[in-house]
């Protein structure tokens, strides 16, 4: 930093605060310094640096895949640049052991904390890195075993939405297919589409399909749904993968019974019907994520918070079909 | 290291083992060795690590928004890790500055390497890195500046396919609505289709139409190539999120003309008609991406190599719409 001072004519003060990212420093001054800082091959040592402030600017996000589309992380991204911190993503695969693995890489790197979408597993090896001032926000599910600020979206009200809506245009058979039990987003959803038959006075029995995302099984337990007399004549989706899954299996028969999609997603308008879903919240969650991120930051010994966002119905054509 | 191996009461080696992820310590040792590791809070520190061994595995990967949809960085990270590294994530958002700071930001994370969707200014600073022993690959579009292996799509033969399949049926009036030709792709593909035009004898004039991807103008050029006798009888989209614009601006007309997008989505079956596309070889691109990683880690002074891969077209029936 000495030699890219003496080359750009400046102060190492100067160079520190652009190498730093300070915006104060003008334009011109800091494309000097930059074109220096190219001319002699100098890189910041993030982690020197990180040893001096004890804060390294950055938060690792532990997902199921880096690479699909993903909104609440889009929201964390933005969030996070606005408030002049970057996040390094990467993938879990839905995996207790690569969640494992992704994490402790991450702490191995210093961040300042993570924003975890967690798997089901104990997350008791959190809790040293905690105890150690790691700060730690999940989101979409709980951890297990340990305390940390958590968003979650109202899955509950979410299918209550779903459900009212197609009981108020009079579907008495509605059925439901959706995520594994074991993952609690689709606990959480199949328990409470249970709860909405049961409050209506309908048979619960045969009508709710949660389980894995396969086309097979999602194929049969939409067979079943429709099979016969009492066949339904309206659906609920547990998730953006069970509706895509559902769609095809309909195929040409896509619109001949009522479906509202738990999730939205990019295309869904220009579906033929468009696809009425239960949207979650997410840049609000993003968002949410990022605000407790940095108030558990800001103080360490702050009372934990778990935010409920709520979702809202998209009406759009196929959950207006009638029975 | 030495707690552990009391605590589990193995050797240090067997810790060490455990820890750098050697798959042949037994199931029952290491299940084991990590119950002490929980115990004792034990953290391997990945920069001692990376000290000795002069080697992270870890590759830093620089996209366009690690939050949207990526079906390369999906095939990096897959290919990646079945290679026993490490992916981490983070975006560019395509400015330039974000690039760089992204960039800078993982080489002081010392990553073993990146591939980055390069931006069209001048790489250069990454001159003194790759001096340094940094792996460099690019994709989808060529670094500037700087000499890097680098993995393209056939874009050229891609849009030929999509003009033939069109031409073929007939079709005489073909237009052309595409990405900005300020990108690298978005250039590419226009002088390619601009070159169909030519060798089939077609003019050229007001049929080829390159620009942001904004919904009014593109909304603007689909209207002024479909207007009057001479209206365009078929389409060629020059990337997704064009298709995506086009189709949402036709609303009730699509499947009134010819519609050919490149690049494919999850969703383009369930569009009625189906939709049409070249599709890139992005699976490809990916696995091809972390071979080249490798292969330049493995042998640092290996001659500079760029890899060209093919498209294909899918027919789903918007592509085949008579003139």
């Amino acid at each position: 930093m000495v030699d890219v001072a003496r080359e750009a004519g400046v102060a190492l003060r100067t160079v520190s605060r652009v190498v730093n990212g300070d915006a104060t420093v003008g334009d011109e001054l800091a494309a000097r310094i930059r074109t220096a800082i190219d001319r002699l091959g100098y890189r910041p040592d993030v982690r020197a640096r990180q040893l001096r402030s004890g804060r390294t600017g950055t938060i690792g996000a532990a997902v199921r895949h880096i690479a699909d589309a993903h909104p609440v992380l889009r929201a964390v991204d933005e969030t996070a640049r606005e408030a002049g911190l970057t996040v390094v993503a990467m993938s879990t695969e839905d995996d207790p052991e690569r969640e494992r693995e992704a994490v402790m890489s991450m702490c191995g790197r210093r961040m300042d904390g993570i924003v975890i979408e967690p798997i089901a597993d104990g997350h008791q090896y959190l809790q040293p890195e905690i105890d150690n001032g790691l700060a730690v926000v999940a989101f979409d599910r709980p951890a297990t075993g340990v305390e940390v600020d958590t968003v979650l979206s109202d899955n509950r009200g979410g299918i209550r939405q779903a459900f009212a809506h197609l009981a108020a245009q009079g579907h008495r058979r509605i059925g439901y297919i959706g995520d594994d039990e074991r993952i609690y987003t689709g606990h959480e959803r199949a328990a409470a589409f249970r709860h909405c038959l049961r409050e209506a006075g309908l048979p619960v029995e045969g009508r709710v399909h949660p389980g894995p995302i396969d086309d097979r099984r999602i194929g049969a337990a939409l067979e079943s749904l429709r099979r016969g007399p009492e066949g339904v004549t309206a659906l609920v989706t547990g998730n953006f993968s069970t509706t895509v899954a559902v769609i095809r299996a309909l195929g040409p028969d896509f619109g001949s019974l009522a479906l509202v999609g738990f999730d939205d997603f990019g295309l869904a308008d220009l579906l033929r019907p468009g696809l009425t879903v239960v949207a979650q919240g997410e840049r609000e969650i993003g968002r949410t994520a990022i605000e407790l991120f940095r108030a558990r930051l800001a103080e360490p010994a702050r009372p934990v918070r778990t935010v409920i966002v709520t979702t809202s119905l998209i009406v759009r054509g196929s959950g207006e079909i009638a029975p």
